[in-house]
């Protein structure tokens, strides 16, 4: 009896396929998966691998996927074609790229090609108005940030497309945990915000697959 | 010189316009801002407006508002024609039909009629299950649920559609403030739940309308 | 015996008078520190003084207090002259002109006239940016904001003053009691931001006092 | 003097024997515990023994122990006969299965042999009601899950069998260290839902030892 | 459109029929549930609902409720036979009482007598030893205790039945709102105790009722 | 049978007597243990019994009673001898006097009379240093603080008496509910400080008691 | 100019003299404090300092030491004179060994000798009876347990000296970091219990030191 | 594209410069930064860099860096007149040195020369009051305290400079993290005091630089 049982109808139902969060699983049991799912010649995505816990899987194992260090993410599978289609992300800080990455390599997997606006964090305002054009083309932003998380609510105020929050665990002191953040994104003063976990770039990718797959 | 400087560029600007929470303003500065917005012949929609509070406010102001007790909302400069757009409102029990409703009004003050399904919580899975063809019928839907907030990871598990939860402060212990569900719901194991502050139907409503009116 | 030991020397030893936290003290005991402050013929700041509780003091002594109730302060001993000195009070909304007024209340104890700037919150940035060239006249800035308070990041990054953040309790959901907004305030990526406690008003005066009083 | 005092009357006493928790003692003192235990013949169970700390012990005592490190338990006196006798486990992920195993591991030590439906978690609806005619022949289920613990309250609303939740650890964001779930589980709008610590499947076990001892 | 759509059966499937929590419900939805379950003649149990919520029923509602102040519960449809089956209440303090008989209700509701043995708080150990004999005759044994909840290991410790404990609120300081008890049942050191939310009298009930039912 | 079963030996068994927590009991429960006790003739204190809970009993009831509404106190039975025993208690501010007369009442009924030194706060740290030669009399020390604590560690750096620290729910903002103080007095840079629960003037004084009855 | 400056006079002050926290002390400050003790010729305790902590000083320093790992405490300046003068630890678990043994070397280092009860918790409540009465020669009672922290009330309501309680961080799920120990002996139903930091064994022997030394 | 944007013109606008925040960033990404601003000959101060991280940076990049392990700061572009300009730390133990010299280096970096107070926490009072006299010569005070942060309130009651305190996250068990420290700050009874986020001597240094420029 296996460990596991994978969901493949989950696109179909719900529009984002299954991915496998790597954290709390050993490489025993991720290999496994990796195994059936290349039996059954699915591509699958793999979130939240650590580069140790990547090292940990067998050589055949590991380049069979795609693996991207920063992101802590890997595509089983191969690429597919990518376009352009109205998603981007907008990053308040260099640290918060990690996160960033996870939700632009998330798109990528579903075939939304994603650019990421980095560093326009609201300290020097002008970093973010400078780029506004650019922002109030996109259809559907992902907003990543962590600190005290004010780029939500001013980006919010600034634009008409909906606007996914992604809190991040960047930050000390009080903000350690990125508790901060994602508490600013939930109680922006600026209405329509909605917001997905903390460092949870993959929940906000699906979630923008969703609004973009909308009837 | 005024306490209040009314936002009127914003509907234009983010697609939703700005409303009035009232929660933490006195009678007399909600009364003043409901004559400014009077004279401009502007409409305008107040949220967290308790009875007591209402009651508080002159009989002509009153008067000149359309409240709702149970959602806490009114408004001011009269109703708009509304059609269905294809936004539903997925209630888990009862005591949740509150937030439902402010979430219902505030669409419909931006012109969107939006079906309230109510009382389908998951220790009842029949109750959701055999309404499911209808609420698959919705483009966007905003689901509402306290206590352990489960309605949540079901019922995103089962469609397609984007769906926007909000979290309710009902229950007690552990639950009691919104927090458990609220929780649940940023850390659903449905990929692509949304989320907004705990009680809040309004902020769920902008951030519908601003899918529905994606380019 | 006394239940109250007033320190009259703290204005000499610190720069700032001590003040009078009336909200967990009976009616009795606040009473029999006016008579006290009044036979030695001494000014007296009080704060947190609800409504209620100041309606339970005797006629007499409530006479002999300036009391402003949307502050919850009262002043004993009259007014001095006041002259404009440099300090200005910025507050994000209409909810924050208690917290704001209390600072204000407090300045003009100690001889210093702040304006107030109303209702500049970051949704709708151009209520900030509009006055910032009247903010930058300020020598000290005192900010006022609740809910996520984004303002302290945003403001702070556009000044070149001290800028003392004041979190108010204004919000619900995650936001109430105004940690969001405290913690924003700390954790703010724009350096130098100063902070005081969830709605002490008194206290960023104060330090607003000291700063101004600089050798 | 030694540090420690087995309670050998426990299971007289109460149903269920004393099983020895690692986590926070020496490799000195477990291994002590383990030399008295074999000096009186007697068998014990040790939990949360992580491989580490397991490879710090002595060989010889290794040798004397069946470990599990998915588990991280440790039987001291080999095996009894086991028998089916009703008790289920049902897990919610594959990241939850070494808590199920723990659970397991501890109804095994006490002669109970307790299946594991895995991987059944409410995203994908339909594995779990895939499996439900099975879980139904349980008399007593024990249900394990991390994240949002959905599963806790689905589960029981289409059960008879008391049920057990057992909220893991399994979870980051707002979900880490397990409180979502567990959460979750107290406040299940399913009545009926009984609740042990998180990570804790061996107190689960021992509850549902007692429950299928029940006079 | 209804509000509320009753889980009728519910019984049927779980064992425990359905109760309504009457805390967030306004009197008219609670008014509305009492005559849909009159007019399809179904017995009925209300949960928290407080004296002034019954005072806000009409009178003819009220008549057909037999409410009990103390335990905040109220029964629709009249007795129906109870036997003593095994099940007994301990409570902590006098404090704990309107839980216990929470308990109690819900018990007798579903056609059980349970005892309560009152006051047996571990500051006087004699109290509770003095009436093991008599709580050792329990089948299922429900614990209600608030502040620290000591009772709970104690007594598991001291018997062979499964126990189910039931923190209270009962407390102040750190003790305030139950979750010192809360905790220290579900850290207890006496293996097999299992936990219901604070103040979930009818929760144990509902546990204890399928405990009893099994197979 | 009754819902309390009063511990009468306590006072034999651990050197102070019972007393009776009144907050979270009905009238009629604090009645009938008044009740019970003159009748065996038995002196009882009773502890958070606020001024509406007092007016509440029946005046025969009230009559039998000494009570103070500023410590929320009563004593059954009458006085006895009391005598300066070394027991002293400091205060940090006027607001603490309830909570430091609570331990005094608790103090007088167990026949020791224990002076208050009142609103000796750091803030005006020559409040504090003036009357250090009457606090160093002292055998035992009570301090009670709310706010930030201060008052402990400085206080304990300065004398060689054991001091019981009782922090006060007093506070506004982070203070609120007394934690602040708690964790101040936790966390004192001053070894040797031992604390009791928030606002817990009785089990200080309990603990005093038990010190100044050593062996 | 040096990053220390030893309280050398506190002893004579405060009844118990100064110890040095080590645990976010560097190596090179640790070693500083030792070699200006040892130029003083003074006796100095040293607590916190793990084994890979001791082990990055030199070796000359190392010498001078009389180091215990378990506790983690080390001592400066020899052994002296010590005596049984009434003082006892009590200690629930094995795994509360290590702070019970730095509460025993901290008094040890003041002269006193305090044997331990160890492995007394309440699950097993013969344990504790059985050694009652050597436990009621103390005058003064350590008591040191984590997970729920049971053992405080139940060994508080069964003797008459004072009981320091010494919550440790023995636990995990809702007990991890000592928390609900801490609580639990904040809000323990037996009157009289005072309470130290989570860990603090020296902190609860400096107390006891000063309890046995009231003129 | 870059992951950075560096806000060349913040010290223009606020009067402090910019600063680069190593802890969450890769060594590729803050060499990357310091590329950039050595290619444009700008200085540049980097904070909470640690030893491993600073050592994982390539030879040639770690040689144009002046790195101060302690205090995890390091700047590039050589050092600049420094001059005595008013500011003063003091430090209440040893343990808070390396936030103490965040602060020093910081100011430093911008010109100003600040002496460290070291080791005066209030538990030996005269420590404090000894240096008095010379604390009180500066214009502007930075206070660093962990553990309670009782040292916050007692000097600012004894100064009449602004004082901007600094809580660390020096202490274990309830002061595990700095909260305790940074609410003591918060909550002061001492007004005035302003609070910046547990460990920030770098933003304590930036208010600093900022009041030493006020108009």
């Amino acid at each position: 009896m296996n460990d596991f049982q994978l969901d493949w109808q989950r696109s179909r139902r719900t529009g984002v396929p299954e991915a496998v969060l790597c954290e709390y699983k050993s490489p025993t049991q991720v290999a496994a998966i990796i195994v059936a799912a290349s039996e059954k010649g699915e591509r699958l995505l793999f979130t939240r691998l650590d580069e140790s816990h990547f090292l940990a899987l067998d050589f055949a194992i590991r380049s069979a996927l795609d693996y991207d260090p920063l992101s802590r993410t890997a595509v089983l599978g191969g690429s597919m074609p990518v376009a352009s289609t109205g998603v981007g992300i907008v990053a308040a800080g260099t640290s918060d790229m990690s996160v960033a990455r996870e939700a632009a390599r998330a798109l990528c997997f579903n075939g939304h090609d994603a650019p990421i606006v980095a560093d326009v964090g609201v300290a020097g305002l002008w970093r973010l108005t400078e780029r506004l054009d650019e922002i109030r083309m996109f259809r559907v932003v992902i907003a990543v940030a962590g600190m005290e998380g004010a780029l939500f609510s001013v980006l919010a105020g600034l634009i008409a497309a909906p606007l996914i929050a992604v809190p991040t665990s960047v930050g000390y002191g009080v903000a350690a945990g990125g508790y901060v953040a994602l508490n600013a994104a939930l109680a922006s003063c600026s209405p329509g915000v909605v917001v997905v976990n903390i460092d949870n770039g993959f929940g906000a990718a699906a979630a923008a697959v969703k609004m973009l797959s909308m009837r």
